[in-house]
């Protein structure tokens, strides 16, 4: 994810709303450790995250990259914000057990004076408990304010570059399923298939390459499917078995994720049923989904639907998606669930999950779309039905 | 990685190695969210660790799953300890701006009266600072104690089944290498190849399939190459550039990384020289790495093998490695490094990564191996030369 991908401008209008809701906040001195939002502050890319690293957002001025020293070069070259603003922390820290990475991050903020009315992302992963001990003993518990998705919530609304590259990453999805349908038969070994669908979003199309999903393809079957995150093994597809396959394309980090189910051999009744209940609560609730609506009025929406069809659902049905980074290509700021008063706006996408769970199969369709003033608008282009293989 | 990959003899001698730790420390009850460490207590499996889990471990009696309520049947089919001991928080926990499902695992733990001498992994990407803080706020902060890597030690030596493992894992390596090797020409975009060798290594071989290892490729070509954790892009590969991927095959979790450096063209004498001195380095060191050797010593050996070639070399020159999730695939406990005085001990697993960088170009060419006690063993068998492809 270069950061040229993207025009000064953008840059500058991301660092103007972040600044807006840091003020709006008290907060003085962002650090921001989720390497999403690094990336889409500044355009950092790297598999580098494994160890701590941060973007400083100061209340003005340039922001700063911190990082590894050997990743410097990385932030160098991925980077909009110049050499001159690229900090590293010596080798010797990483993963030790006495000392750290954040003791360094202390020094240079005492050097640039930010000691105080700093915000911390404390609900991220790659901003630990033991980072926060570190800053808190060094400045006081008062001096830092909790932002996690403080920047999360700037990365909502979508620009029309984000957008494109939102549409890329579904062409590369689309792809990823047509593989799939095309090599789902019976006695396939799933981690065969699996292979060849991967790589079908990293080959991607002439012109449109592909990059690594944030979260592995998850595919389990029969009895499997009844549990949510089984990714792969080896056992050759079976006859009366229904298998889900959610995977994403990832273009330039940006994400479009959609699952679909296959069976082998003749539907069974009751996953017929189940099956037109989700495209039915897809198609009501892509129409439900115009500006101004509720996350809550969409969630009541999947669910008015499969009450009418005879089901019950009443779990977070969908969550906000674009730039990520494993382990998560959720956004984790709004929810399509009860009590999320959100409104949405032109330009927010979600991953639209209406999915149905029964102890012994699930059916997922899912959706990828973005809000449109006309209604809820479909990333990318797949059959949304049940595949039945002969 | 099904808990059935291991005996139940096996699971109880780490648990009782684990406890015999947690005594040392004076921890009597361990609060377990590394999702590789959780995974080798209980066998869970599932790409579910980006929401809150975790793995306790009472002073006595079966450990307990805890995760959210989607993810219980996961946990039924991948763990060894009982649906009576698998533990849910409900779903409207997930990602909630305003509670946390740490709420619920509080107050799990004072049904059981689990409420001081607590242990919990401060520095894991999976335990948040947010986390921590419902913790010290419902037990205070001297009933916690900081128990990071206190089960990534229990895993340093390896079973003999593990050691099986890591092996066909270092199979599908190796496998993938012979991929790239064969994949690499002038004019092939890089995220083709890529593709292809992660293909690879997930279709695997035949009776071998292949799991998605903790860390996406690493591929860096030219310039780029100069910088660490640059993983791909649709660059076509350029003659008189060096690339290096760093790769690893997954078998039921466990890794075994291997990095190669190829290039296009004939060999600048100065790569040739770089490429000599890190085969050299690599050989001495594998004939040192006997049991009672320190880490250190290990590294040193790197050093002086690099200072008799006429290079100099001082960082992390390896780490340990074996069962892994995302985002990294190495152990972090012991460093090999100056500092470290840890012994080595039969069993112990180490990625050994004597690379060279310059600011123009890097050759990076590691090796995984086993102590054994007449040195250490590669757990692969990939040529180790730099490939120059014509």
């Amino acid at each position: 994810m270069p950061a040229s991908d993207f025009t000064p401008q953008e840059y500058a209008q991301r660092l103007t709303k972040t600044r807006a809701a840091m003020a709006s906040q008290g907060i003085e001195t962002l650090i921001v450790a989720d390497p999403s939002n690094m990336a889409w502050l500044t355009g950092y890319d790297g598999w580098s995250f494994y160890v701590p690293q941060v973007v400083i957002v100061p209340s003005e001025g340039t922001p700063l990259w911190w990082g590894r020293t050997q990743d410097k070069a990385g932030a160098a070259q991925t980077t909009w914000i110049g050499t001159e603003n690229l900090f590293d922390w010596p080798e010797e820290h990483v993963q030790h057990p006495n000392h750290h990475p954040y003791d360094a991050l202390v020094t240079l903020l005492q050097d640039r004076g930010w000691t105080g009315a700093l915000g911390v992302e404390m609900d991220n992963y790659y901003y630990s408990a033991a980072a926060h001990r570190i800053l808190e003993t060094a400045f006081g518990r008062t001096a830092i304010a909790d932002a996690t998705s403080l920047v999360n919530w700037q990365r909502a609304v979508k620009s029309e570059t984000e957008l494109e590259m939102m549409r890329k990453a579904g062409r590369l999805t689309a792809h990823m399923h047509a593989v799939l349908r095309e090599g789902f038969r019976e006695g396939r070994r799933k981690n065969e298939l699996v292979a060849e669908v991967q790589a079908a979003g990293i080959a991607g199309l002439p012109g449109l390459a592909g990059d690594y999903p944030a979260i592995a393809p998850i595919a389990p079957s029969g009895l499997e499917a009844s549990a949510s995150h089984i990714t792969w093994n080896d056992r050759p597809l079976t006859r009366g078995e229904a298998t889900y396959f959610e995977v994403s394309g990832c273009f330039h980090r940006y994400h479009c994720p959609a699952s679909r189910t296959l069976f082998l051999g003749e539907v069974p009744a009751d996953i017929r049923r189940a099956e037109e209940a989700v495209l039915t609560a897809i198609s009501d609730t892509l129409a439900a989904a115009r500006p101004g609506v509720t996350c809550e009025e969409i969630a009541t929406c999947v669910y008015d639907s499969f009450s009418r069809a005879g089901y019950v659902k009443a779990n977070r049905t969908g969550y906000p998606i674009g730039l990520s980074y494993p382990p998560d290509w959720g956004e984790r700021t709004m929810s399509l669930r009860p009590g999320d008063t959100t409104r949405l706006e032109t330009g927010m996408t979600f991953h639209l999950m209406p999915g149905l769970w029964t102890p012994d199969w699930g059916v997922a369709i899912t959706e990828s779309f973005v809000v449109t003033p006309t209604g809820g608008q479909a990333l990318a282009e797949i059959p949304l039905n049940m595949v039945a293989a002969p």
